[in-house]
């Protein structure tokens, strides 16, 4: 009895069910750190999750955005300030690991602002580079 | 000399460039037939390469849309006839092998008409199923 557990344990560490079981619990929490950052008005803490490189690709209203001080540039200037930034919340719909080091994710977004709600939805690819969960490309629409 | 050549090709095959060059060449091939299949007006023809399945996902403008069936109808409905669907064009910039059975593309989209042009940009996540690469998720804005 003990052996067939322990056989069954091993195909799914080797099937990598547990390695993605904990990704996912990852990212969705770094995804809720992003919130937090955005709700305290702090976008730099918002962009750490992004991959800090000038290969960054942001794509949204305006066609794509390259690079990672670009894309804080832009959020700056669109969002100057708390109240223009309102309440930040995610509804991740998808995530789905594509391979030990990528995952795709697939949700909703939403702003409550005084000046007006706004939303849509986001498709985001993260990596794991040198060790870390970062987003590489951001759709945004 | 020969046997350097050897470890040489060995180790590129191992770590699966050649087959990623090949896997990347063969959606660029596809995306030229969907093309040529929307230019001439065949709808059906351009979704072949889509996923036949309910879990198909695409994010447009009105939000995600699930389904094969359901994209084919609005499709049908967006673009009734070749006026309509004018001349379209696709220009990828970046395609990333993420695995061996998953690939990420980033491009332009531009449709010429009498009626206007259009365009804009898509990601797309194709998944290489039974053997055939079909697009799972098509993020267009």
């Amino acid at each position: 009895m003990k052996l067939r557990f322990l056989v069954l344990f091993s195909c799914f560490s080797f099937l990598g069910f547990g390695q993605g079981k904990t990704d996912i619990s990852e990212i969705n929490e770094l995804m809720k750190k992003q919130e937090i950052a955005w709700n305290k008005a702090d976008i730099e803490g918002f962009m750490q999750y992004y991959w800090k490189s000038d290969s960054l690709r942001f794509i949204g209203k305006s066609g794509i955005t390259y690079g990672w001080q670009k894309t804080l540039d832009n959020y700056k200037k669109n969002y100057p300030g708390s109240e223009a930034m309102g309440v930040l919340t995610f509804e991740n719909i998808t995530i789905e690991q594509l391979s030990p080091e990528s995952i795709f994710v697939i949700g909703k977004w939403s702003l409550k602002r005084k000046q007006g709600d706004v939303g849509g939805h986001y498709s985001l690819l993260w990596k794991k580079l040198k060790g870390k969960w970062v987003i590489v490309v951001d759709h945004t629409s």
